[in-house]
């Protein structure tokens, strides 16, 4: 059970999904800055990258829910799908996906920890891969706003299904949808 | 110097006001969000209160700009000032807060560590001294937004002024005018 009475059957809503509900005030800025972050288009990272970074921040944070569901968003839109997914959060130094990403997948774990743990030479590493400006940028906050969420989900002690087919109904409902529907 | 380059004096535009600058497009949820967190009425809490909250879990992660900017914000709109922001700093059992907001900032300093750490024990605790499912559920959004604050501000290596004076002048735009102005 949730810290709070979310005033319906947290397993209807499990996660997130029944805060939002919850507190429709907060729920507006958080879908919004959700949509942008990991859906704007034009953008220098795919889709399914900048679910990939939010998915490997939220493994990290050890968010059951947020972890379960990003892992799905990015495995419904990457070519390799969750085997993909799968190494990334298992094994990122040896994972078959570009120099860039891998260096920006190490940004974001140092974001993880503590921002001062971001040095000059991760982000070095990143500019040599190829990062630009705006993608060191997303990447820092991608990785931060995971830090949130996953401390609001986790914070409020919410219910995180454990059967993959409520995250892979999710993942066909926000690749389609969005965050703002 | 930060690690992007933000295309104006940063010094102008210190901690998070070069990087809501830089990026428009996520400036807009950011400042949303803080805005409906810490200033929306009626509300609960007060918005010195709320910004307590944020100013001791931005001291909790060490981020110097917010701790710093939060501070003035939260002294500009407590009755006692910056003196009771530095008691609540310095030494929260002891600082002459109601039991309520005590107990709500020991909940933010759990989330400040991993939501995870947020027990039934806390929760409770903050119950039997009235605080509502709204109180408890902002108080936990506002420590985790703050996690996300903190480690965008210092994860891309913005600037802090050491002299108050900057902070104070903008306690004063954020009391008039708000996070969206």
């Amino acid at each position: 059970m949730a810290h709070i009475a979310l005033g319906f059957d947290e397993r209807q809503f499990p996660g997130i999904t029944g805060l939002l509900r919850f507190r429709p005030e907060t729920a507006e800025p958080l879908n919004a800055l959700a949509e942008v972050l990991l859906r704007s288009e034009p953008h220098p990272l795919s889709r399914g990258e900048r679910e990939l970074i939010a998915a490997y921040v939220s493994g990290l944070n050890a968010c059951t829910y947020c972890s379960c569901a990003h892992s799905a968003f990015a495995a419904a839109q990457l070519d390799d799908g969750m085997p993909l997914v799968d190494q990334v959060r298992a094994d990122l130094d040896n994972a078959p996906i570009s120099g860039k990403l891998r260096a920006l997948l190490r940004i974001a774990a140092a974001v993880q920890q503590d921002g001062r743990m971001v040095t000059a030479d991760l982000v070095d590493a990143a500019r040599a891969e190829g990062a630009s400006d705006v993608e060191l940028h997303d990447t820092v906050l991608i990785a931060a706003a995971f830090c949130m969420f996953n401390r609001y989900v986790d914070g409020l002690d919410t219910f995180a299904p454990t059967d993959p087919d409520p995250y892979a109904m999710a993942a066909r409902r926000i690749v389609k949808q969005g965050y703002r529907s």
